[in-house]
């Protein structure tokens, strides 16, 4: 069970204007459920895209970024669970495209206007027959307020769907942000970790659109972590149909992109805590702030020394304030010059290491009371700078290790 | 139990000429066995050492290279297992000193002559009057062949007391080293990894000794990875007792240092595969040899991303050939110009990974009776250069979450 998230009731995914949804059974693994999906656009819509750094990204990844890089503009997602496509070569690009053809010809559109994602087991090659065979069911189903069914569809590990939505007012007309995301395990930011879909009907010029997919992501799926390794599939796409009747936003600094901006912000931070609170075998919430450095990156940097310690992460498993473990993990991801002296740490309101030593007030109970908690915020301060930096992370448990044990079987 | 590692008989620790050791119970923590370690060495004796690079590192540490740099020659060591003097700020420097003029007050030398070292709980003030209380019992037992009883007094999660021996001819005299480690958790190359106590009786300048410290901590235990964590405390520490009858080693050319410098290596990987055999859970030995890299750095990097994925170590512990894992962990740690198609790996003699996609002939039967060995060599071709780096690592099993969760109750 995640952490301190309850998973969105259909209802609340509003359909999007000029979006529709559809989903089939590809039997991309042996399990009976739908894993293959179809979004469909209608035209016009612009398209925006952040992917992982991963060296070995995934097919899908590369012909998504030729595609975005063709255009801007796309007609539609198609996306398979159970099969990641990565480590696949060039028969796996050939693969993704086969996709896209086909998606294409059903929907009369360029196959450079569909958008191929996949995710799964890596280094088996795709199934591309039974996602072919399975698309003309996923768009007899099509419909706009299928967004639940699409999350449904593309879930590996998550033990939830998981989505959000959003309503604002820009200058008088209501645009809707829907938002639906996967993903438990390889999970660590660098880029957009993930797949993770974003519709608007806001009309948004594809390179203001591309901008804010970058921005969003460093503000949201960038700060999340469960095990720091980054997937070779991760993507975080946005599209944004132009639906809602007012001209397009073709400035970054337009009035109208600041309540968009917010909504789409909103929801992409819901769901990157969403699927830290949904890791693998998470059973706590962590957020660590790292505060009074030189630069963001030096923060970031310690923020996620900490996060990543597979010691820390089973002290908070074990609820155990074995405090020393963050001690160590900050030591070891400083910069050479940090003066130990003058690190000070808190677990939510307890001051646990005051000038870089045990706080002369810190008491074991109250450090046990915080550790106990489902949901911790460890703050660091190095007391050299103005900077600081948040990242998102959860435990290390039994379960983590039984998840990932046995995945393939 | 450690993987394929059978720990030493007492009696093939031998004596070093010119070094006593001698231990006793200081109840630093509510168990029945011996904590402190006091090792004495004759007058003369030259010292050289390589320490943690965390900048928490401990007070014992600050001390060590103290005393070193005033006079790079030493009559004691002194060692406590159960509390790591770690985060304990002034106090704790204070505390070790106590712990050297205590020594020095009972051997008739001066404190810079002692040095310090703690293992055990990080931020936990250190019980320095029980140490001090117990040095007297701990005089009384010096004996030179006491090296077995030294290194299981200063185990902490060690499964197993890990040393070596070796006899080796320099000129027609023999000379022996003889060297200890402890250390389960908290394991990770950026120095010398955790205690490691080495002595001989070759005769060595403190200048050629102190290099080749550096030199052996960068091909042995600089090379073993458990978890990822540079404990603050790692010290490796070699003493020259200079009690074979042979003028001193002055300089790096001289020729007696060569069979010394291969004796003190051979121990120094054996105590540094020991530990790695010994990580916590341990349930494989993985060896990770990176070759065809532009330089060193870049393999090592590669090589330690695979070390630390907590989704490659689980898939070693489940013998689940998910070999996607390691080209995801290759990817993540890769130069941005590393070409993928140019990457190959290998499990034992099986190819997995030709050019960058699944190698034709990779069958996961193969893949499968590999991943069941105790024992298992990764190795990844780069295919742009001719530099290499190995790593020695574990996997990762229920054991170390719960070794972990539990290490302080």
């Amino acid at each position: 069970m995640p952490v301190r998230y309850t998973p969105p009731a259909p209802a609340s995914l509003l359909p999007v204007p000029g979006v529709a949804l559809g989903t089939a059974a590809g039997k991309i693994k042996t399990w009976q459920r739908d894993d293959v999906l179809l979004a469909v656009f209608d035209p016009g819509t612009t398209a925006a895209g952040v992917f992982t750094q991963n060296r070995f990204c995934a097919a899908p990844v590369i012909v998504c970024r030729r595609h975005l890089a063709a255009s801007g503009r796309i007609r539609a997602w198609v996306v398979n669970a159970g099969n990641a496509n990565a480590g696949t070569g060039a028969r796996g690009v050939a693969d993704a495209q086969t996709c896209c053809t086909a998606v294409a010809s059903m929907l009369g559109c360029t196959s450079e206007e569909v958008l191929p994602f996949s995710t799964g087991v890596i280094m088996e090659p795709l199934p591309v027959a039974k996602i072919v065979a399975a698309l003309p069911a996923a768009q007899a189903t099509l419909a706009p307020d299928h967004w639940f069914q699409a999350v449904s569809a593309i879930m590996t590990t998550d033990t939830v769907p998981k989505g959000a939505s959003r309503q604002v007012n820009v200058s008088g007309i209501p645009v809707t942000v829907t938002s639906i995301a996967k993903g438990a395990g390889m999970i660590h930011p660098n880029m957009a970790t993930l797949l993770s879909f974003m519709a608007t009907d806001a009309p948004i010029a594809t390179d203001v659109l591309s901008a804010l997919a970058r921005e969003i992501a460093d503000v949201s799926f960038n700060c999340a972590t469960v095990d720091g390794d980054t997937s070779t599939n991760d993507s975080f796409v946005i599209a944004a149909t132009g639906a809602a009747p007012m001209p397009s936003i073709e400035h970054a600094g337009d009035p109208r992109l600041a309540p968009v901006r917010a909504a789409l912000t909103a929801v992409a931070v819901e769901l990157a805590q969403a699927i830290v609170r949904d890791g693998e075998g998470a059973t706590k919430f962590i957020t660590i702030r790292v505060e009074g450095g030189r630069d963001a990156a030096e923060c970031r940097k310690i923020a996620l020394a900490v996060a990543h310690s597979p010691l820390v992460k089973t002290a908070f498993f074990a609820s155990d304030p074995n405090l020393g473990r963050i001690v160590c993990a900050i030591g070891n991801a400083a910069a050479p010059d940090l003066d130990p002296a003058r690190v000070s740490f808190w677990l939510d309101d307890v001051l646990v290491v005051d000038s870089g030593g045990r706080a002369a007030s810190y008491r074991e109970d109250d450090g046990q009371r915080v550790m106990k908690q489902e949901e911790i915020v460890v703050r660091v301060a190095l007391g050299r700078g103005a900077a600081a930096a948040t990242i998102w992370t959860c435990d290390f448990s039994h379960d983590y290790v039984s998840i990932n044990a046995d995945y393939r079987s």
